[in-house]
């Protein structure tokens, strides 16, 4: 979604990166002067929220125009389909310009989001199994970040059988087939292969009703839900006696909570380091 | 909820506690043997599960008869309202006979879910800003927990302002009176009073609508929302785009997260060393 971007020119104020700089922007800021910038249990910045569109730069105002002059918005603040952008300094991450294009544009969106899900939101313990809904390209993204984080078991689920050979170049060791699941419920399935539940489920579509599959598929006791999509406009429900007898979590995960300026280089720099090529480039792992 | 009890006999197989000894009866059981008794993240054993009543002790065969030889079942597993009762040895903990009987008995049930919710489910940060939903004994509980945590604001919120003045002699700094915030609603103030949410929001009445007001009323980025409280038959609905751009987590906490024999002695320990006469004495604290 985010394009690879070399700094063409800055603003009279800004100075973490120059002119010839490689960047990749990143639709979350990262400040670094907000409570929840510096802050190590947020990736929330307060100063350039994220928010519902229109996304406009740095005191809500344009830097883009149609011919007629009307003010034209910026897609997830970067603008990043268009040739040229204006981007707030709080979303580029300057990167190493050894690093090919196509792999560090990986890491501004998805990827991140489900690397960091397992490895920031989540915290996957290693020996843990984890159940993943959906293996798009974030949810296979979650499958590389439980791997990385040690997970024994992660078991993908997804209606195209397909995802399973896909998956297991990602870390997927059990997939699901929530097509073929015959009368039981996918949660039932999931609680019967591990014995009542996976330690971490991740729900990485974007359906009310599969977050509560996904809760559904939790051990009690320590698991918790992670929720990577998102339904506009849904609500998620949940029943009181089952939320306060289980001991299960809930909790939303956006961009991952990756800090876009100090784990994306974290991230790339195990890429150069080659101990996990897969994740600044998963479609080439073999 | 819970009396003291001294044992009058044991069955052949337990050697945990004899004849003579003090005890507290306590309705969450504590096998030690199973995944959960052994795992530091659960207190919901597994051999020996809380659920929905009839309440029967192991093998689902009650102990008592009324004078038709009928079945009696044990409430909430225990029967302690009973001089007399037989209980599961997972659902005792042995306790020093020094400590006053009518203390110890406070920790068998509403002040370990208050303390423990606070100190094990949510593990409260020292410095931090806490709300209680409902001070009745278990929310002062929870203030007590989140004081001993290191809890700089605890904030008590409930329709009787006489709490506030009790509130204090367990932590409560500040007070909420939810039948007096005018056009707002509760959380609207205490995102006012806490500059955008109380990092850990504790719901201790047992409405699905307060839940919902706890949750709207944490940080995002990092808030908690721990609810201890039950509404049977009722839905907790949140929003799947606030749950996802708020970054918040909700989870329940049945007992307080509290292992009864491990976390009850510790807590005992504390008040025999005086250092925390208010956790198993609370209405004496001066």
């Amino acid at each position: 979604m985010f394009y690879f971007r070399v700094v063409e020119s800055v603003g009279e104020n800004v100075e973490e990166v120059k002119e010839g700089d490689t960047v990749i922007p990143t639709f979350m800021a990262d400040c670094g002067d907000c409570a929840d910038c510096r802050s190590k249990k947020s990736n929330l910045c307060s100063k350039l929220p994220f928010g519902p569109k229109p996304w406009m730069p740095r005191n809500d105002t344009t830097r883009f125009t149609d011919l007629n002059g009307e003010p034209l918005y910026h897609f997830l603040f970067v603008s990043s389909f268009s040739e040229y952008t204006v981007v707030d300094v709080a979303h580029v991450v300057k990167i190493d310009p050894a690093i090919p294009p196509n792999r560090a544009c990986l890491l501004s969106c998805g990827v991140s989001t489900g690397v960091g899900a397992a490895w920031r939101t989540a915290n996957v313990e290693a020996g843990s199994t984890v159940a993943i809904f959906g293996l798009g390209s974030v949810g296979l993204a979650v499958a590389e970040g439980a791997r990385l984080c040690g997970a024994t078991r992660i078991i993908g689920v997804d209606l195209n059988p397909e995802k399973f050979e896909i998956g297991q170049r990602f870390g997927v060791t059990e997939f699901v087939d929530s097509s073929s699941c015959g009368d039981k419920s996918v949660s039932q399935v999931i609680n019967e292969m591990t014995g009542g539940g996976a330690d971490y489920c991740f729900e990485s579509v974007g359906l009310s009703s599969l977050v509560q599959e996904a809760y559904a598929s939790c051990r009690k006791g320590w698991g918790k839900t992670i929720v990577l999509g998102v339904e506009p406009g849904a609500q998620l429900n949940f029943s009181s006696v089952e939320l306060l007898h289980s001991g299960k979590t809930i909790t939303g995960s956006l961009f991952g909570g990756i800090k876009a300026k100090s784990d994306i280089p974290t991230l790339l720099k195990r890429y150069e380091d080659k101990d996990t090529l897969q994740v600044a480039c998963p479609h080439l792992q073999s």
